[in-house]
Order: structure tokens, then C-alpha cells, then sequence
């Protein structure tokens, strides 16, 4: 499994992701899912993966061999962030269907992507890339996308990120997302890697692996658990015996 | 889509549930998920349900039709929870296969439900009837089961559960964990029905009911997520400039 988010935010885009992949529950390895493209000052991409490990990586080495080859298309020469995730999108289904027919029915060659970066005059944007090809863009209204195990992430995130979120507070939270991820599905783990893109500076340094033992990662886990129990044990309990006469009433 | 638990603690047992059904998301309706059935000082049962309402509203019809006619096995006979639990199982499978095959493939008519009480001279239990009519028990271990949207209320059950914890505080959690669930899929809703089952009282008479409009409820809404905001903000912050470095002297 896997769990990968992208915040957007007005100073810019924050990315995280897991490092666990798994075939089964006797086949785990640790892969990055985390992948950058960058021409200093021009143009920077992250790309974030879930899915078919395969298809994934052949994927990756496509964008990265296009590139390189100084093909006519390439996240070197696309002119959008919508036309680099119309490209990846592309290259992602040629290679599904390539694999699919093979073992019919038996292999999910399937792969999501999360697409985020900036090019030149443009605007900082995040979009999702389904296995379809197709994709949805993060909006003012819709700040993260999210992509693998996606749901035990998601109430924190719905709680703290806002447009005026700084970059810091938004890559906090995606720790908090990822932590609360981790924790409900053995299959989501470190290391953990967190980009911070700051707008308009077309560079992609601010790029922080935290691995099994790292101790900023444990602090974190401990004290959410701790500030979790806290909050609740703060909560107002709800009066049974003077509810149960109000119901009692009512009836 | 629904939302279920029942939580098992030392001093007794829990139970919640919402009441919102949807076939479609034109055709949204206020469905009660919760049953009792009681022989006061003798036994006492709490069904939750999830899945089809045809077959959930069948099979609580025929639980309770069993019992008013004196069936040789009905919730008034058996003499073990998971001989209860067995029965259910078995009503429900029965229901599901007569409806399988009118429309092949179109009709999902499964249902899952949660089983919960106490017979006496027992101790009270807690399981959980899957769509093929196999159960499972919750544990010392394992003091909670879910039907329905099950993630998005998991981290504060795992959080604050434990064998010690009173029963007003795990109604609390349940609620919390039923607002957790609420606030992220729009097909769980109100009215969220809450009952604690003291061990052996043999009586199912703190069943609440929370409306859309609840000031408790409402309350406790706007109380959490306040708190988890405060907890968020009093994280200890990243440092990311010596992480930035630590991570250039590692390369």
C-alpha cells in the first residue's frame, strides 16, 4: 500500500509520501515514491506514485529517458502543468495496456499519480492523475489531493490546511497525516519523505528523508497520541442521567 | 452508507450508530440501525445493521416474528451469544440468497451486522456477523467492531480504548468517533443513537437519541475540532533549516 498527499497553498506546495510497497503480505521492500525534475529557475516537477510498482517505475524511467533523449515531448518542453499531466497520463496508460491481456484478470497493472510543480510565468499547481489517464486539479476549494490509503489521513488535514496555511504549518500536517496513516495500516511506513516547494523559486532543495528511527518522526507520533488523549479527556461529557429523563419525557 | 461500533470494556458494553440510508445519492432517507431486544434480568441484545435495508429490515422482521410466535430458535432460546450470533448469521445468508439471482449482478443485498448483549450466568459479548453469516468476537485485545465506513472513526477508538476505560467515556468516544465519521462522508448521518449496556443489568434502557440539531451533539463538534487545532498548533515545529543541512552532510 501506499499513502502520498499534495497541499497547495498560497506560498507554495508541500508533498509527502511513504516508502512501503508490498505484493502480498510476505513480499514488503522500500521504494521511494517521491520523484523530482528540475531545471533551476525554470521549471520544477514532483511526481508522487501508488500502484503497480512495474508500471510505476516504467513510468518514471520514461519521463527521465524522454528527457534525456530530447524528445519533442517532455517535462522539459511541455508549456502547462495540465500538458505535463496530460503526457504522464499518457505514458502511464500505453503501459498498463501493454500489461493488461498478459494474465487476464490476475494482475492489477494499475498506477495513480500525483503531479505538483511549477513552470515559468505560470502558476504553482497540483493534479491527480487517475489510471485512466485523466486527472483533477487541487483547487482553492479543494487543497490536497491524496493518493493510496487515503482516508485515515484525511480529517486532520480537512481540520488545519486553509489557503493562508504557511509552508512549515502545511508540511506539519502532512507529517500528522502520514503519522495517523501509519499507524491504521501496517502497510503504509518509513521512510518518510517531505518536499517543501516555496513559489516561484524553481528549485526543489527542500527535500527531507525521516527514516524508521528518526527522532523528530517518534517525537511526533508520541506527541499527537499524547495531545489526541488530552483533547479528549478536555471534552464536556454528556449528562446521561438528565438525557435519559429528557428521553423518557419525550416519549 | 452507514457507520456502526460497538465497543466491550470491563464494565460493559457500548453502542452507535447513525440513521442515514442512501439508494443513490438522489435517495437519501432516516433509517434507525439500532435494535434491542430485551427479557428483563434475563437477556439482552443490541443488533446494529449495515448493507441493504431490504435485507436488514428482513431480517430483524423475522428475529423478531421468531421470537413472538416461540420459535424452537429465536433470541429467547439460544443459550450463548455466538448461538445468537449463528442464528442471525444464518437468517441473513437465507435472505441474501433469495433475492441473488433475480437481477444477477446488479443487486448487491448483502448486509453485515453487529451483535452485542449478555444471556445470563454469561459474560456480555460483542461480535460481528459478516454478509456470508461467519462472525467474529471482539477481545481483550480487539474491544471494537465497525460496519459500514469503518476508517475515518478508527484512530480515536484505537487511541482511547482500553479494557479499564468507563463506559461514559467509551460513549464518548463512540460519539467522537461518529463525528469524526460524519464530518468525512456525507452519507453518515444524524440522528446518531447511542446505548450503554451495563454487565449484567439486563436492561437496554440508556438508549439516547442525538437529532441533527442537538446542542450536545453540536457541541461536541465544534469542541473537538477545536481541540484538534490546539493540539496541531502546540506540535512541536520542524526545524527545517538544520534538517536541510544535516541532510547535505549525509549526501
Amino acid at each position: 500500500m501506499t499513502y502520498c498527499v499534495a497541499i497547495t497553498v498560497n506560498r507554495g506546495l508541500v508533498f509527502a509520501s511513504d516508502s512501503r510497497t508490498n505484493a502480498g503480505v510476505d513480499q514488503l521492500s522500500t521504494y521511494s515514491k517521491m520523484f523530482t525534475i528540475c531545471v533551476p529557475g525554470q521549471r520544477a516537477f514532483v511526481v508522487l506514485t501508488a500502484g503497480n510498482l512495474g508500471t510505476t517505475q516504467a513510468v518514471i524511467n520514461r519521463v527521465r529517458a524522454d528527457i534525456k533523449k530530447g524528445a519533442p515531448t517532455s517535462l522539459h518542453t511541455v508549456e502547462s502543468m495540465s500538458e505535463a499531466a496530460e503526457y504522464v497520463g499518457e505514458i502511464s496508460l500505453n503501459r498498463q495496456h501493454k500489461t493488461t491481456g498478459v494474465s487476464a484478470g490476475q494482475l492489477d497493472s494499475s498506477a495513480s499519480f500525483i503531479l505538483g510543480g511549477q513552470i515559468r510565468d505560470r502558476n504553482p499547481k497540483v493534479m491527480m492523475i487517475y489510471p485512466e489517464g485523466n486527472f483533477i486539479v487541487a483547487t482553492r476549494e479543494t487543497q490536497y489531493l491524496q493518493i493510496g490509503e487515503v482516508k485515515y489521513g484525511k480529517p486532520v488535514l480537512d481540520r488545519i490546511i486553509t489557503p493562508e496555511t504557511s509552508l512549515e504549518e502545511a508540511a506539519l500536517c502532512a507529517m500528522v497525516s502520514m503519522d495517523s496513516t501509519m499507524r491504521s495500516n501496517a502497510t503504509v511506513g518509513p521512510p518518510v519523505e517531505v518536499l517543501i516547494y516555496e513559489k516561484d523559486s524553481f528549485q526543489l532543495d527542500q527535500h527531507f528523508t525521516f527514516g524508521t528511527d528518526d527522532p523528530y518522526l517518534l517525537d511526533l507520533k508520541l506527541a499527537w497520541d499524547r495531545k489526541i488523549k488530552e483533547a479528549f479527556s478536555e471534552l464536556t461529557r454528556f449528562n446521561w442521567q438528565r438525557a435519559e429523563r429528557r428521553r423518557a419525557e419525550g416519549e
